[in-house]
């Protein structure tokens, strides 16, 4: 006993294979377990080595027979050792492959000072008190069961809640039975076009120039996308029953990235396309709060909400990282999104809803539309008179809503891509109108230029850097 | 134009085409403009209708020529009236369809008094204050950008605390770069087997019994799946070379619904096979810190992490309500799954990833889970009380672990079924085994009994009640 015990003890010192702590927190079973489970991972420990008996290793690390037993158990229920019929314990053969732990990636560090992302509101905005409260209240209220799986729909009371809003706000024929609560816009894009796949249609139609995302949606979902050209009367739905898709994604209320409103002939051509050829229209109402010369136009979805599906999202009005939207739906795609939703098990999380019927409930919400409302009027007035000063050359297109305009370059000027490049190198973030083109059609080159991104304090510093630029870049 | 007010007067008050309130929050042209949408949509303003000329209607309304210009303007736009060029303004052809609103559908009240759910964690015990504080502080000191897009992985923080909590608890072989939050474990499991499933494989392999919801994810997402028998070891590991699967789903810590640890041996079969045959092994983790006899045990993950993908959920631990799961992928499969994710938009919530990073950070999740632990470890000890003094002749199957154990029937006694409906008469909530089968295999008669979801107060009441039934049901 003594010859195996000291045989044993230069074995556990003399090897790295285990380097107990012992006064490592949960206890000197964990701790030993932790060492050679560590051990074998990384190869001090190689498949088939033998380990030392209990006997021999409590001896030598001073710990109870039963300790080192009992770990010997954990690690063979886990698969790391084996104890063979003629006695002893070995290194398992499936345990010894080894992957090492990659570096994390080094990301580049964003270094922009200045963003005009066009699809950010001010995240600095976000009504953190508000919200907050909103959820703590919320839960201390909510029954237990609000936690548990719950309507694939959504909660109840916030679907009445965002029903109260949208018909009142929104125009939209409401109907909370027929409201999915889901994660964004895209997210509704992604369940109604899949949903549409599987009952064979195979050609979708889209605003070109119009958003890559969506663009993205409908390719993964196996669909064709056919361009529906955009003037400055919005879509060209009077082409729908020429182009024949079995669905059209259109933003009625401010087309991206243009900023037309779909004309009144326009929406009525687009549901009497619907109707005439049970097509379907998909409308993305992302940001149709944010309209500054006029009050929003209502939705589309009001005028025939069997044929069209109205898509909202509290991406753009409160931040994007809410994971936040809602389809309202024609009561035949109810079933089927349901069934996929469930599936898929990707629900909105209870406090989320929650917070947000809360705040739709006592009125919040919209407040805060309203001050983002005038804080974004603000900021256009400004890029215009800005514009207006430094780069009279540019003519800005779709002021009057949202959180954007579109610069059109003069020709013979710098490209959208020479001007992004120029500002990159000031730290400025800009947006080329190309990238939001499908399908390789001709577009005037342009920025796309975002004001709702920046925070407050930095707003002015970066519409004066961004003005430095555009009058040296167009000083012909 | 006296006598042409006076008819426009008759026409507004005579008419219940418009019923105004002018008072009406939101000032009087929003009041005009809601009063003829309404009208309009419900037929009382039919298709093709004349609506009086604004002089007229503003004289016999009271209000300002403008007021009504403006409402009609706003009506043109959003496509329910229509500006004829000879003049005069009518109700436009595509406005008049009317879609009746829906009553609600009565959903029928859950009554019973006791469930026995055996998938659900008791929802009373949720740390609603934990998690508000931890929510709150977490918005508070978060970057602005935190609230953006995001990474599709999930915010860097969680996946960092997730690593760390993983390898240390579960024994997980942790790469922070190749976590990936997401809404449950049927949601990764959705995203995994569709990149599978785009690369040509067909078939899965499942435990069965088993999870019906993984069934239907796995057929959703286009394969057939294969049963994997389950005996007293857990799955059949040893079988995969025969049914040559692409992947297959294990729940090696805790079988649903046997309860079933899968034994050492099946373990390293299961991780040759995926060696030798490239398969990939999808192990679902939901529950292992649920265990009461021993400590959990580490994940199968750990033999292999270029082989198995492991998911987790805080489903069981915290609330089903919360949907948040997290997958470690395998490198190769990162960028595909992320591809799909970004395509859909479906990412956790930014809030409820720093409520959980915080409370992962602090130590307030495992101190949580060590108190459930405990709960559920006594309330197992009252199940198995229970049914030795009430119906000795029910032999409960694994009792080791989580929130549920299988009860087998004896023969010649009552079914499943006829024991479910029972309860049902006696408001109690059972489920019966023969739910969890996919492939039609006989299985002995049972019920998975979960005694998780009662909130505490109402725990004995339903134990004794269950006695009551159960007594009644197997006597003689």
């Amino acid at each position: 006993v003594r010859r195996a015990n000291s045989h044993q003890r230069s074995w556990a010192t003399s090897s790295p294979a285990l380097q107990l702590t012992l006064a490592q927190e949960g206890g000197r079973r964990d701790a030993l377990e932790a060492s050679l489970r560590e051990a074998i991972r990384d190869g001090r420990l190689g498949a088939g080595a033998r380990v030392p008996s209990t006997r021999a290793l409590a001896a030598d690390l001073g710990l109870a027979r039963g300790t080192v037993a009992e770990a010997y158990a954990q690690l063979q229920a886990e698969g790391y050792l084996t104890a063979r019929p003629g006695g002893g314990t070995w290194v398992s053969d499936v345990a010894a492959s080894t992957v090492p732990r990659r570096p994390p990636a080094t990301k580049a560090p964003r270094s922009e000072r200045f963003s005009f992302h066009p699809g950010l509101p001010d995240l600095a905005a976000f009504p953190h008190a508000a919200w907050s409260s909103a959820l703590r209240r919320g839960l201390r209220e909510a029954p237990a069961a609000s936690l548990g799986y719950g309507d694939p729909r959504g909660r109840a009371e916030l679907r009445e809640a965002l029903a109260d809003y949208l018909a009142r706000v929104r125009g939209v024929v409401v109907d909370p039975e027929l409201i999915v609560v889901c994660g964004g816009f895209r997210h509704g894009l992604s369940l109604v076009a899949r949903v549409l796949r599987s009952r064979g249609a195979r050609r979708v139609a889209m605003e070109e120039p119009g958003l890559n995302d969506h663009h993205n949606v409908l390719v993964a979902a196996g669909f064709e996308t056919a361009p529906l050209p955009v003037d400055e009367q919005g879509a060209r739905t009077d082409l729908l029953p020429e182009i024949a898709p079995a669905a059209a994604v259109l933003g009625p209320a401010h087309q991206f990235p243009s900023g037309a409103l779909l004309h009144p002939e326009r929406r009525a051509a687009a549901v009497a396309w619907a109707r005439a050829a049970g097509g379907l229209v998909i409308e993305d109402d992302y940001d149709a709060e944010l309209r500054f010369d006029r009050p929003p136009i209502g939705a589309l979805q009001a005028l025939d909400s069997e044929h069209v599906v109205y898509g909202g999202t509290a991406s753009k009005t409160l931040a994007p990282g809410l994971r936040l939207g809602w389809l309202q739906l024609p009561a035949n795609l109810l079933d089927p999104v349901l069934a996929l939703r469930e599936v898929e098990d990707v629900h909105v999380p209870a406090p989320d809803q929650i917070a947000f019927a809360r705040l739709l409930a006592s009125g919040a919400y919209e407040r805060h539309v309203r001050r983002m409302r005038a804080r974004y009027r603000d900021r256009r007035d400004r890029v215009v008179e800005m514009l207006a000063e430094r780069a009279p050359r540019l003519t800005p297109v779709g002021i009057s809503a949202g959180l954007r305009v579109l610069l059109e370059l003069p020709a013979g000027g710098p490209s959208g891509a020479e001007l992004v490049e120029g500002a990159a190198r000031r730290s400025i973030e800009l947006f080329p109108a190309g990238r939001f083109h499908h399908h390789g059609d001709p577009m005037p080159d342009g920025i796309v230029l975002g004001y709702g991104a920046l925070p407050d304090h930095a707003f002015e510093a970066g519409l004066r850097a961004l003005g430095d630029l555009l009058a040296e870049a167009l000083a012909d």
